[in-house]
């Protein structure tokens, strides 16, 4: 009865459904499809959940599923269980080349193209008419679901070319692939990173892209349905590290599990607001003859806080890029200068403006001005460094557009405002 | 010699170059190239960009290129510029076929199916069999650029279901593609938001959706690389506005263009920060009684400004997928009190703790304890509030995690601290 209403659901939808179900009973749901559903039920399940799924089984029942998947989903699975249970499931699959291709891909840093790139994908050798390669497509449909194109080979497996499917169903039957194939064909390195994968997929409106290891052999395939899932996840990834949130959690979560996702940030940020109190009480004395000094405290720090954040924004939009042109860094340490002098001016004009038209002292109204441009410029510098210095430190650089960068301008900017107010007004 | 050079150089490369130059050189380039080369070359321009590009050309000498262009693109390029020269360009189109295909799309909405969508796509009637199918791929092969699959209509063009190259080419001549073809296939209405859009393709890792109206009828096809793009800008969009950057702008933009781009969310911050110097102002005589009151400024409103900004954060994210299975809105909101309950009492015993090892007075220590712990729930509240309001009214809810909520934030914690401390201290 399960097996019938499942019948002509999509295993995406299917799996949607079984994280909300326990381990077991998902196992359960699983053993009775065939294995190739199951495996790709199981490849579109949230990484977060496929733990507790694949512990149900045993290597044994797990190999023939696995041995079934798309060569890049299998591994992404096997990836995420031990050690010992990996090497177990790799053992009981039958198929040596489903074996062979998975022990290939595990040797892959999960970050590049060849820890993108799946082992199924067309070849044919430059000597094959088309009769030929159609023969080997047909020998290959079942274990390359979607083709696109065919790739064209030399005796030594490297990569040549490739003809579209569409070229193929137009060539005449005994035309030789090597005749018809077009040779100008984007590749990537098995070592290329998954941000240079998406950037070259995307400008060339790619659905497949080939990999190649460094002797010029095509080694595997990377398509775009899994690079859209590296720049969605990228996305929400970098969201969560600008909000301060530290797991990857939804709003169906539990309360339990969204609470730790936060509390991280939020304890750092507590021990950055009582350093600025500790800061601050040391300057009691001079508060209590001034005390309307403490007024222009969230203006300084809000203000420090904003314009590192765009600072550090922009630069992190930047190495998201690694394929735009840029500009020398000295030209864009020299923006960076230009953009703060030019809105520290605005800025300080508008404040400076207010303060005397509100009866503030001419003194303290110098005060928060100086105070303001220094943190203008300081922040700015801040927040340009430190998603360049995170990302040379192999840190996601967008971590620098987070609460790290705000509760770093808290403290940059109240440290200047009082010095400058006690070296002027006291 | 020019024309040499750029022969075989990809037309995504070219409209990067030409980017760096000024619209007449460009158009200059642009002329001596054929038609549809000129054509892809301005579909790839940046949609900023465009407009200056377009400017040189005259309807008569622009029209032939959009002609050549995909429909998606050339309406996209059309509305890019000026009503007058779009209807004069559409006017000098010679090729009935090209004009009927975009005065169809330009009656959609951008961020819609419909808008997103292209008219090129080879379709077959179910009565037809594979040789007739294939020569009407041969018939539109210039047209439409990728096949992936052909979608099968009856006699009023209503879609029936699709069969893929593969399937095509491992298909006998005179098979019906009424015999073999898939009926199980995602299909979108024409008026469905380009977030479902993208969501659908990305769930069933669809490299083409077919797009519907009404009535059933087949009237046009999304491809993913342009829903890649329609990924990236939400992006892009959504870091700018958490950001506070007002434009759409890169590092090797100019200083002017830069600066001006975060002028109005700095002077936005700054009028904040004016209304919190003269709210903390009127405090001045509490002040001047306990200047030490001055310290726990910064980590009230920083505190605030976290548990804001994490509770935003998760709805915009929740926004972005209307797809995934929600819980009710009851059940989120008792959620986002939990965890501010639990959130806010970690922090508080840290918080107190730290006062009281301090040697900070009790009073204080309370008055510190019980602000916080008012910020961290008004705070939840209002970050959770805010993007779902913004989200009805039509605007980007993503704003709501920028420094909108930090302004507010701020205001909202400095009112909730000086009036504890008011009541309590003195
Ligand atoms: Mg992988
Ligand atoms: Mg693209
Ligand atoms: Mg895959
Ligand atoms: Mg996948
Ligand atoms: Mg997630
Ligand atoms: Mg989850
Ligand atoms: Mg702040
Ligand atoms: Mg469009
Ligand atoms: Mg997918
Ligand atoms: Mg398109
Ligand atoms: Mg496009
Ligand atoms: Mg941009
Ligand atoms: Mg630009």
């Amino acid at each position: 009865f399960i097996i019938e209403s499942l019948r002509g659901v999509e295993p995406a939808d299917i799996s949607v459904v079984l994280e909300e179900l326990d381990g077991e009973d998902s196992k359960y749901i699983l053993m009775l499809l065939d294995h190739d559903v199951a495996g790709e039920i199981l490849a579109q399940l949230d990484e977060d959940v496929m733990l507790p799924f694949v512990a149900e089984f045993s290597p044994k029942e797990l190999a023939p599923i696995v041995q079934d998947m798309q060569s890049d989903d299998a591994v992404d699975l096997l990836l995420e269980i031990s050690n010992h249970m990996r090497d177990e499931v790799i053992a009981h699959i039958n198929d040596k080349e489903a074996q062979m291709n998975i022990l290939d891909l595990l040797r892959y840093d999960e970050d590049t193209a060849g820890g993108l790139m799946a082992k199924e994908l067309i070849k044919a050798n430059y000597k094959w008419d088309i009769v030929r390669t159609i023969e080997e497509i047909r020998r290959q449909a079942e274990d390359v679901e979607k083709i696109y194109s065919v790739y064209v080979v030399d005796d030594f497996d490297r990569l040549l070319g490739r003809v579209s499917l569409k070229e193929m169903i137009l060539a005449k039957d005994h035309t030789k692939v090597g005749d018809i194939f077009e040779q100008e064909v984007n590749t990537i390195s098995t070592d290329s990173s998954q941000e240079e994968v998406a950037e070259i997929m995307q400008r060339y409106d790619l659905e497949a892209l080939p990999v190649v290891n460094a002797r010029g052999r095509l080694v595997g395939r990377i398509t775009i349905d899994d690079v859209v899932d590296v720049i969605t996840e990228a996305a929400e990834d970098e969201r969560n590290l600008m909000a301060g949130i530290s797991e990857d959690v939804e709003e169906d979560d539990t309360i339990w599990k969204l609470s730790r996702s936060r509390l991280p940030w939020l304890i750092i940020g507590m021990g950055g607001g009582m350093l600025a109190a500790k800061f601050i009480a040391s300057f009691e004395d001079d508060l209590a003859i001034i005390p309307v000094l403490a007024a222009f405290i969230p203006l300084i720090t809000a203000t420090g806080g904003n314009v590192g954040l765009q600072s550090s924004s922009l630069v992190v939009q930047s190495l998201a890029n690694p394929l735009a042109i840029r500009e020398s860094l000295a030209v864009r340490l020299l923006k960076v200068f230009g953009v703060a002098l030019l809105n520290g001016l605005v800025l300080n004009l508008i404040v400076f403006g207010i303060n005397m038209a509100m009866g503030q002292s001419m003194a303290l109204s110098l005060v928060v001005a100086i105070a303001l441009y220094t943190v203008v410029m300081l922040s700015s510098i801040l927040g340009t460094m430190t998603p360049w210095v995170l990302d040379k430190m192999g840190v996601n650089p967008a971590m620098a557009s987070g609460p790290f960068i705000t509760i770093a301008n808290d403290l940059l900017g109240l440290t200047v405002y009082f010095t400058v107010a006690h070296l002027l007004l006291l």
